[in-house]
């Protein structure tokens, strides 16, 4: 769990950068005998992928997935799973003084600041892409916890700046490319992001995940909490300034006789806890919330510096989301199905039961 | 990053029970050369320590720490340093059908589910006590990042229940047991508080931490950053449901042209950030919000179920934190300072400088 | 798995040193229910313990085991074991000049390179002292493989110096403080051993440690090997310089269809890859060999240097063991049941079954 | 350093099978800014290639590499370097029942019983090549510990079954197939190789590897002790079963006034210890012996079983190298080197300094 690898014993480390050859992950420590294909990965890299709608950039990325290994036969072997993803769409454009100014809230300033040589084109790194691997070893993971447990992981976006967006159904989740579990919401959504593009502002958004049909006993407190390790991989995703469990900052305002969720012989009464107790699953559906900040790729000028220190204006015209929390609902479903499995198999390792 | 060890370079394993014979933590990996003695240490768990005021639980333990290696001759020598604690106010008593019976809002159901075989007696592992430790630790990590950078951590109670605490002076902070740093608060918090107490409930809290003079480059993303790696910790601190960095949920609502913390020749102009960008420390005040549940143990009846699965009516009279949040405020000083050092080791691994 | 750490699922961390107030360990990711008591653990300390025959160091050490935390009612509660062992014999002396003079062969000067400021008293960190918690460790992990398996590990010497020690019996092992598997080879052990201990020299001796009832399926290639595992560990402990799995050294001048093993339907018809193919067990026996290098602390004066770089003669008459390899059987027993407990929760967490 | 993955700091992950579409490697944690091309890697690939001269495995693998990701204007960025090494030799043949037939002493019986589903085909991802992705991550290595400390790391074969190899010169290495250190004695070599094949047959060999220039303070007893993680990938190397440091097993019959290595004012007198004491390295050359084993796959034929468990008779008629000790040796310098460059960062990032 440190740079760029994720998991204790199923770990996936991620490649590549925005505008290079390729990205990719390798999944080392899945489980033999998980019937697993190409087209497996490619529906959740698919929900991720840029340019469905007029809403997110508009860059032109097929993120065809290739198998490099770990399949036989139509079936995972227990080696690891190498996943290859080309760039197909890395613009050769004169970036002028883009490349060597920071665009302020951007990762740009940091990653030269760390790493003093760093590729900036298109973000490197630190581009929002890098998500896509991650995607394709989630989806491998809800295959996994789908097959043993029958766990089910959705998420749906909850606010979209200030339009609050109430759930509905999750029946309306994929008529609609906001992830809104309320379609009648779509119209009001549209209307407020077209302004949004017209002004060349972005905006944040407020995301709700949960799974449901997880056992009890995942987490391994004190420290390797399943929360704590929820919130490690949310806070992780780019743009991510918030992570809530349950009731999350609504509990600092409540009592202990609110708070507590009753239990009685047909089981837990309500669900403040968000499915975790000290930090192990508890059996109820897992509840996560994340908060996204707004993209700091804008057209609106704003000051800023150059590597030289200098001061001038920047604006970025790139193709960029407006608002990243858009495309956020399928990585954020990746990320709790991935610490989901490794707390699975390290719970099976150490206590031989789920 | 697994179950009881935290860090990659600078690692804390932490071990004990809330009535076993003794807790304790193991701190690997710190630099030789480090002046430390046990006051360094005593300092930390005396702001931390139970009894200490009539706000929080009477357990009255003397948390005297002992290192048993790794110094010599007052200086640190690059070898484990562990740290013993006793318990020493176990009270030797007749639990009743306590031990067997799950407190709704508890690690008591959990723990049972994953581990079969449990110490329930005072929590056993789940218990707050198990903080001391970690706060052992904490310490040590503060005192080589001030060496070393002239950090200073620091933190305070924003929020108790339905009241805002603005924050006025940091000076304010250690005169009163609520670590407000508004002393002008003091008497309605207290008010507050004995009324709750007398209802026998308990109460949510809201915390701040603020790291200054951090070093720019902390972090390694994808998927190791800063951020993700204090929400870690921070959302495993007992009873923690949220974790905020910078603005945090107001983010959500915020205009890509409005976060953006603008940059001049003498440095950024505002710091929505919280002081990390792109999972990097940007060398601006870190800024990290938490929000804690009310504590489980309360004195007023609830519904429940004890291991038999037998429904029946629980009531913890013990001598429990009506709000643990007015004892966390160290202890997040503590993960906030093990992250921002096992950080600036793996930078000076990897990049040879900070 | 580095620094003071060992395992990944079965965890050990070593603490303290030679001279300081305690030295211990510890153990995180020990399964449940475990029956354990500290007597489990004294068994395999007291067979390690100095001063038990004149062969050995005369330091007195009782070296008695404290259990922390980790137990209840008797049985493991799957949380961190903590293991206390107090120094008891740090003779108060003057060292004179040895603290700051390096004696050839010895760690003295490799830990001041690397450290700067190191605890010199009786070795630190470096002493063979600090192989007590890893047997204590080790303790857990055999009586685990015991229940779980009915694993049975055992070492014995095969050569001391220039005597080569046959293997007769088991049963010969626990009558003579060698180790040695023919009883009859002892007054020829005893009377090398008083011939050296007069020449205030100290010599080498080679190992063998061999686990049975290993389930076949324990071991991760490619890296994490069960025979690269097993290398780590015995070359990790004090003084060995060689380790050899099976045939070993003999494989060089071995023919293909000499060395593979013929397996027929009642199971493999030899055992030249001592237990382990590809890096994963067999099933078969588990053979692995030592060697260990004589102690470097020995009374013959020889030319070094102090930390000022000025040319000297040391003389080391402090307690010390004239051949380390007597005391390591029990040691090496250890660390095999760590690896291969390790190895097979591994094991269980991947593919879920052994 | 578990399962798949080498490092701690600089960190390698390894995927892909013999006959699958392609092998390569992720490595992690490399410092930005050094120089580095395809090029420099392949010329480390090209000198462990198959198909260079008659005495090795016929089949022709270009293993041309091909970088993903981590370079930026021909320097390391910090973030992973992705090396893709395509398969291009992947015979499409009837493998009759060779698929699920034990070979005697190869890895197939104990991957079927490990992950009961399992890639047979070449090996699958037990095949010797994946020591290629090994390999190149060692290019690496070896270059940043070049331009860091000016090491050299260097290997030779030192025995061909029965015929010892003496030393006489580094040159003499790269003008002969089989990494003699005395030309003279290739004639011997062929002659024995030639025999070996005609009768279908395998042999062992031992292998010397010296790394000069290696700073002192690299190692972190205990455990994670230098001389025990380069068992540990020694011993994980295809066919390894012995592993020694300095004067190994024939320590066990030196005493201690002989073993010892004096120290003067201008250095050490000798290298019985081959350049690590206490876990650490001292300065001087490090020096590693290993044992290879003969090849399990070989043309006589042999008493096994197949997966129904039914007794039959096995030759196999494949491409196989009938001493893989023959391409060892940049396989054991590249594990050598990325061992000492893990080292390195890691003295780093605890002590500042190396």
């Amino acid at each position: 769990m440190s740079a760029n690898t994720l998991g204790t014993l199923f770990r996936v480390t991620n490649f590549g950068e925005s505008h290079g050859p390729a990205i990719g992950a390798v999944i080392d420590g899945c489980p033999p005998g998980l019937p697993l294909s190409a087209e497996d990965i490619q529906i959740e890299l698919d929900r991720r992928r840029p340019g469905t709608s007029r809403h997110v950039t508009q860059r032109q990325e097929a993120d065809q997935v290739e198998i490099l290994s770990g399949i036989y036969e139509g079936r995972t072997t227990g080696t690891p799973i190498a996943l290859l993803i080309r760039n197909t769409d890395q613009r050769s454009k004169d970036y002028g003084n883009l490349l060597t100014t920071f665009r302020p809230g951007h990762a740009d300033y940091t990653y030269w600041k760390k790493f003093q040589h760093r590729d900036p084109r298109g973000g490197g790194r630190s581009s929002a892409r890098l998500t896509a691997p991650t995607v394709a070893a989630g989806a491998i993971a809800k295959k996994w916890l789908s097959h043993t447990f029958g766990t089910v992981i959705r998420g749906y976006m909850s606010q979209l700046g200030p339009i609050l967006i109430p759930f509905k159904s999750w029946d309306d989740v994929p008529t609609n490319p906001f992830y809104a579990a309320d379609a009648s919401m779509v119209p009001e959504l549209e209307q407020y992001m077209d302004a949004l593009r017209k002004e060349g502002d972005s905006i944040g958004a407020r995301l709700e995940v949960v799974a449901e049909h997880v056992p009890p006993g995942l987490g391994e407190p004190i420290y390797g909490r399943l929360d704590a390790e929820l919130a490690y991989v949310m806070m992780g995703l780019n743009a991510v300034k918030g992570v809530e469990v349950g009731d999350g900052f609504e509990s600092v305002s409540q009592k202990g006789s609110q708070h507590g969720d009753a239990i009685t012989a047909k089981g837990f009464e309500t669900n403040h806890a968000g499915g975790i107790l000290g930090g192990i699953s508890s059996g109820q559906p897992i509840r996560v919330s994340l908060a996204i900040k707004p993209t700091s790729s804008i057209r609106i000028q704003r000051p800023t510096i150059n590597e030289q220190g200098e001061e001038l204006q920047i604006q970025t015209l790139g193709r960029h989301d407006p608002c990243v929390g858009i495309r956020a609902t399928p990585i954020a479903e990746a990320l709790m199905a991935i610490v989901l499995m490794d707390q699975a198999l390290r719970q099976r390792g150490q206590c031989g039961h789920w």
